[in-house]
């Protein structure tokens, strides 16, 4: 009963933006934004994040001299949530929690973005993995003290890298 | 019309897990998780998260692998959202999205965590800075390629860093 109390059912997020990107469905997008070989131009698609009218202006100050942001996202094409996908590297299902598939139990995407300036309540961002509409949920500050580990252990993405000799997965169709 | 049909006001998202851990209050835990300094023993907090019933076993396959994981979680005691907050470092108020504090339109934290072991439903973890109780919305592999970028400009942090010659907030609390 306490602890029923306690655990909420869910939680309710409202959207504090949304992106306009040059990417419109899934299959069109990178599967991880700094990635870009195959690409059309070899080069990063921008895409702008527009602020929500309801958050102030002042929410924002101080972000622009970050070269990094995380944004965390609804992937709102998500088709709903599978135990097991198949990740475009490599063979073989993964659990999903294991891999950054959309297909999670819930649809929150988490994507470290470039960004490229701030005017107004619009932030141009480089090297998105999101889709045209994507609503988002928060945007932070990426500091390397506590985000950045280069040497981490990856699993099976480092297993199928080492026998594959390639270091991403297959690469992302060309933006409409 | 079409635009706010297009355009959901808001998410619900069920926890898909829920944090045991030694910090009870936010005035305990660390204010990133892998800063340690200032903790009683100088180590790395441990920490379980529980995975709920309600998730498949096999969507955890595969995540034994990989060293860190990212936490996607709900700051559950914050106080709601304040678009200027103070943050532990440095002197003056800071737009609450260019810091990582709890205070934030929704209120989702990210951690990436050390994964120390997994025993069935419970993933034992290091380095945190998630209270007890908290509930998890998200768990994600750790894949430097896309997440590591080591020599990121982090704007307002590393001015601070530059006039303190410290690279870390103020030490945390000892956990209880």
């Amino acid at each position: 009963m306490m602890e029923s109390m306690q655990r909420p059912a869910g939680f309710t997020f409202r959207p504090i933006g949304w992106v306009r990107s040059p990417y419109a469905r899934r299959i069109d997008a990178p599967h991880q934004g700094p990635v870009t070989e195959g690409t059309e131009t070899g080069a990063p698609a921008e895409a702008i994040i527009e602020i929500d009218a309801s958050i102030p202006l002042k929410a924002l100050e101080d972000l622009a001299g970050f070269e990094r942001l995380w944004i965390l996202f609804v992937f709102h094409q998500s088709k709903g949530f599978a135990p097991k996908v198949r990740p475009p590297r490599g063979r073989g299902k993964r659990g999903v929690l294991a891999t950054r598939a959309p297909d999670r139990p819930n649809p929150i995407g988490l994507s470290a973005v470039e960004l490229l300036r701030i005017e107004g309540r619009e932030l141009a961002v480089r090297a998105v993995d999101i889709l045209d509409g994507t609503p988002v949920l928060d945007i932070k500050p990426y500091v390397p003290y506590a985000d950045a580990f280069p040497l981490s252990r990856a699993g099976w993405i480092d297993e199928v890298d080492a026998l594959t000799g390639v270091g991403f997965a297959p690469g992302p169709k060309r933006p409409r």
